[in-house]
């Protein structure tokens, strides 16, 4: 089939997949740009892994969540699986890696999970993880401490400034909460799990979700409530570190110790601020062993604006199993509305190797959540003007009279020159081209100059610039004659003053918006 | 399996596969960046494909290597399969984006082929290809000489300048020899890949091959001899446009006439002088209808020693299908010793619609083997001190005296202002690292600076920068001290003072080690 006259198939991408490309590519592209220098700067080096595993490294990972992953045919040799997502593919490196116990790692490339998927809600089966991890056995918090600079960093740098809230917690604080408070140790994750959904339903239906679904007397569900509820900063943390029942389980004593600790850390590096220490998060996978966190939008009214799974989710009260489903976000390991998520676990690396465990504390940004944010941020304050889909910088035209040849030889020694000197031009590929269709390339292009070659003015060694939308009435608006040999500096002095008033980051852009 | 202690399995990736870590994968980066440039630089706009596809997309595109292709286990819903390459998703692309007539795309992403590998030669199962393909309807030759002025900037770019020939054919041409030379219409396919071996076994085997093997009359061979040995450039063309014989043959005619253009293009964009028109030159893939071109590296000695392959590929003369297939390049679509290979499709888009033809023309470039001769040859001329595997500018150290507490805080805080002033810095996440372990740590990173507090400066609003692996007797061997306030502006003019002197790009650096 497909070999023959009309195609007798669906011509479309697979379910959940989609193509990237023109300004969206571009824009998803300086999102990757923007996080990749962020985690370089923090040291971080790039490591890749095949886009498949053995199907048994992926095995017993993921909890039930493994229905979700795909496998590959077996068509003889090895038994392979899809990532599901590149934390596991890491732990499987250095456990394969003897000689490398500590590393700053970062990894930029696709997951696939077979879930069911809401393409409008920018949940897809195949869809983009930017991880940040940091391996090895150091002081208490600091590594960890260092990821929530790094998320900060990020999002000021994504122009998110005032509009991202990190929530952080401890699960050993959490599984100290649970223990003092009197919850049987077969029902900690269960009631963990109804803790976690608080971001999007009120206090009353967790509660009843404790009790009716899942067991749990009243009175438990009651004391929970009391320290759940809470989120603050240091003087929240003062308050638990002066409560006795709570110092006298061990586990949360040393949960307090360690958020005392971070607390500190986080005001050396200048991002305690953007912390909320919110006693509610829970987190859904079971690997985490320490600090958790996750990075929502909610209480910034303009980004929640823009992104319509977060609206939904303000609707709050969700009970059916199809709606909740639908209002999560596209990667499971992250809460509704949340757009980057991560926390510690120091036992992944063990499964693997149990003689070479390496603790590990990491982030994982959901950059298709971010795109669509950023997307309509951009759309909504009109200032999509960077967002070209290509970065050319002059288009190369001629024009002549009554038996023009079209002068494409001409054009074509132009364009040489100019990309010898490291420019970026595009000609015409006809032999003849009208002026106005070449004009009007250009203006599609939105590409900021013409240069312009003229029978006349070429066999005076000479041709014109014309920088692109001028108004009326501008002393260049005709463009300025210059000669040949001076076209490439006469090009590169227009084309860096013309890029000086503009923006070249993200944050500028969308805070140039803003203004 | 796997969630108990003690893996029951391999730790390995899957045959064929492998991580990319450290150096590999910061030169590999470059090299990316490098070919993305260029193709930045002539108009290039992002595409991104799913990394699987109907399978029904793939069938009938690849011909008997259709076996080679990954396919996805049928879980339910669709049959999928892991793309084989980047033409055939692209020409989908095009055939369900009506408005789209043309475009000029680049795609740079991992293709999948169930190959046998052979990892030590660099041909894997799962490998890059950087793909740049024009699309649409214009005047003959204007787009196809473009492509071969964006393969020369590339190879200039990446250092090879004098190390590289474009082989350059046309389909037309090599068909029209077979007609006039007198080989049967059903022999023209077996014939023309019997002479695409012209590059790895002297012309009396493929003369065996074409008599004994495939049934061709000795004295047809004969003749195709006196076309096909040729290879030159202007003068070789203008021969050929007055051999009457080859001229009667309307299809060698209208290659011949193409070429003519084709050659007139080059000059215009200074290319002329790396092509090589090679009448031997046939490529293997059945979709060419026009010029057809293949990169190569032989006839450069210094290239050539370097990659294994290639090397190998010089012991002329094999015969066995296995040692064959072992000189094959990682992509079977380029031939031995090629690093980069194309030409013009016009019939590919129509075959998933037919009403809506348009033509392409296009090059990948095979990035697995330019990897390999590019390490190489850096590994040989020791110019490997670009290739850190981080880009950290400096690390930030403290020292003291007895009952010294590490200093850990006023390390974040110097840190923090570093980070938000943009620089690149690191620090040990111990709470009381030795001075020692600091430098050491400095020294493995190739750090060029360490920031170091000591507790007296930092109490007189002090530190030192010192530059590292300054030779004995260096003024600032012993670092220079500044004031806090003025360390960010006085390191960023230390750092950019020392990358005055370095090389930042890969052409730079392979050139400068050649002196």
């Amino acid at each position: 089939m497909g070999k023959d006259k009309g195609p007798s198939f669906n011509l479309k991408t697979p379910k959940g997949t989609k193509d990237w490309s023109g300004s969206d590519a571009l824009l998803r592209d300086r999102i990757f740009t923007t996080i990749s220098n962020v985690f370089k700067r923090h040291g971080g080096t790039a490591l890749d892994t095949p886009v498949f595993e053995l199907r048994e490294i992926l095995a017993g990972k993921y909890g039930e969540d493994s229905k979700l992953i795909y496998d590959l045919q077996d068509q003889g040799g090895e038994i392979c699986s899809l990532r599901y997502d590149l934390t596991v593919p890491f732990a499987r490196w250095l456990a394969m890696n003897s000689d490398i116990r500590n590393i700053k790692r970062y990894h930029i490339a696709k997951v696939y999970r077979r879930d069911q998927p809401a393409v409008s809600k920018g949940r897809m089966r195949e869809f983009y993880q930017c991880d940040f991890d940091i391996a090895g056995t150091f002081d208490p918090m600091v590594p960890d401490a260092e990821i929530l600079r790094i998320v900060s960093e990020v999002f000021e740098e994504l122009g998110w400034t005032g509009r991202y809230t990190i929530k952080l917690n401890h699960r050993k604080i959490l599984d100290g909460v649970f223990s003092v408070c009197g919850v049987p140790e077969d029902k900690i994750r269960p009631i963990s799990s109804a803790v976690d959904k608080l971001d999007k339903m009120p206090w009353a239906d967790v509660r009843k979700e404790m009790v009716d679904d899942k067991g749990l007397d009243g009175e438990v569900a009651d004391r929970i409530e009391k320290y759940v509820m809470n989120k603050g900063s240091r003087e929240l943390l003062d308050t638990l570190l002066k409560d006795e029942t709570l110092n006298a389980n061990a586990t949360a004593k040393a949960g307090l110790e360690d958020m005392a600790l971070m607390m500190d850390y986080l005001e050396a590096f200048g991002v305690l601020d953007k912390v909320s220490f919110d006693m509610s998060l829970a987190r859904g996978l079971d690997y985490y062993t320490g600090v958790i966190y996750e990075v929502v939008t909610e209480g910034s009214a303009g980004v929640q604006a823009d992104a319509p799974e977060a609206q939904n989710a303000k609707k709050s009260g969700k009970k059916s199993k199809n709606s909740e489903d639908d209002d999560r976000s596209n990667d499971p390991t992250l809460g509704v509305g949340s757009v980057a998520a991560g926390g510690r676990y120091d036992n992944l690396v063990g499964m693997f190797l149990p003689k070479a465990q390496i603790p590990c504390v990491g982030i994982s940004f959901g950059v298709d959540r971010i795109f669509s944010i950023t997307k309509a941020r951009l759309e909504r304050e009109q200032s999509t003007n960077g967002l070209r889909s290509s970065e050319v910088d002059a288009y190369v035209m001629a024009f002549g009279g009554k038996g023009f040849n079209g002068m494409l030889k001409e054009r074509m020694e132009i364009c040489q020159k100019l990309w010898s000197a490291g420019l970026k031009a595009e000609f015409n590929y006809k032999l003849k081209p009208k002026l106005p269709q070449q004009f009007k390339a250009a203006e599609q292009g939105a590409i900021p100059f013409a240069v312009i070659l003229g029978e006349e003015e070429l066999a005076a060694g000479k041709c014109r610039i014309k920088e692109m939308g001028l108004p009326e009435g501008h002393a260049e608006k005709e463009g300025v004659e210059v000669t040949l040999d001076s076209l490439v500096s006469e090009l590169k002095t227009r084309i860096a003053k013309k890029s000086e008033g503009s923006v070249t980051s993200l944050a500028q852009q969308l805070q140039g918006a803003s203004v």
